[in-house]
């Protein structure tokens, strides 16, 4: 490990099956986004706001598709690293279907949001060919903007939708940190390149994590 | 127009209205292949075909983004040209929603067929510049191959199912051929522009995409 705290290889066994874990659960988390947001776009109240949603999904397509072909350039199957995060994926997806077009936004704002908090607490304990993929993810903004300020103005328009909207967020935070939980037991290798050495403070990322999502909330006009 | 029959501008208001309505309709059956196959890949027995349903639905996006950003040039709103189209091509996919991972290959398989088909009729009517966008998106063919590879494999696996999916095929295209004819009865500058001086006979083109429908048919090891 180099004085960063970054791996500068993915050769040992261990940190191998923690980068499987963080590159699968990364690309079937990108793959759901994908996939759901595509459908969630059918309740688009407009062509324009249809189109942004269907660019929003087909870049967390191309960072599904990234992530599997770092998987496959470090020798893992993508199907045998994905396969503990399926149903805990589905699972978070089948609680939060939205109803409207308005919390299905809110489910991208808030989902995306913690898949780049998420990304950004890994990329110190990644070796840096795996980070640049992270990074390269990460750098993609655009669409939050996008999203953001399509929230601001339905709640302009229809300030009574706010509190529905909160208790809708609430409700995706709840849901992700409770399979983020459940995963973080089933996965000993993960946790422990996470919390060891120079990795993660666990307790301290989470909260980091809580934080930025308060922020995100704020910057609606919500409170988290 | 030209000797070639192609119109090399897009000046005259009939074959604006022509033009708005081919790229609409277009545009609009991108947009919601996209949806759908996004939609589908939920039914993937695979990773690898999970993805390559993804990939062909990001492709359907790209052509609907080029062909958008082709009527914007054009000083047509996109949301004024697919208008016409939005009802009957939802009824279409309202009327083919596939119940299984086979009955949405064959829909992308013989849907996507069929609009290469339109777009190859409609190529030799259009102004030179929208031809380039429209050439660029029937360009694009390494799906058809997967999934007519994929198609024979699964037909392979289990012979039984070739007599439903055929039937399948069928009602897909008798769908599209009924919801065309509804749209033809209504774009009377459409049809004009492409029935009309040296365009398309519709009846040769008729015979045309349904030849070309059997002929991917038999590709496939199906009658149509």
């Amino acid at each position: 490990m180099s004085s960063t705290g970054m791996h500068e290889s993915a050769d040992d066994a261990e940190y191998r099956a923690a980068v499987a874990d963080i590159l699968g659960v990364l690309a079937y988390g990108e793959l759901m986004a994908f996939e759901r947001l595509a459908y969630d776009a059918r309740m688009a109240p407009t062509l324009d706001d249809k189109a942004a949603l269907g660019r929003l999904a087909t870049a967390e397509f191309e960072h599904f598709a990234a992530l599997a072909t770092r998987l496959s350039d470090l020798g893992i199957p993508a199907s045998a690293a994905i396969e503990p995060f399926v149903e805990p994926l589905e699972e978070f997806h089948a609680r939060t279907a939205p109803s409207d077009w308005a919390e299905s936004l809110i489910k991208a704002y808030v989902g995306d949001g913690l898949m780049r908090d998420f990304y950004r607490e890994v990329t110190r304990v990644l070796d840096a060919e795996t980070r640049v993929v992270v990074e390269k993810a990460l750098a993609d903004t655009e669409h939050v903007t996008f999203l953001a300020e399509r929230l601001r103005r339905i709640m302009a328009e229809d300030p009574r939708c706010a509190g529905r909207l909160a208790l809708w967020a609430r409700r995706i935070v709840g849901e992700a940190l409770l399979q983020a939980r459940l995963v973080a037991t089933r996965r000993e290798a993960l946790v422990r390149l996470l919390a060891g050495g120079r990795g993660v403070d666990l307790s301290a990322a989470f909260d980091r994590i809580i934080q930025a999502h308060a922020g995100r909330m704020a910057a609606i006009g919500l409170a988290a």
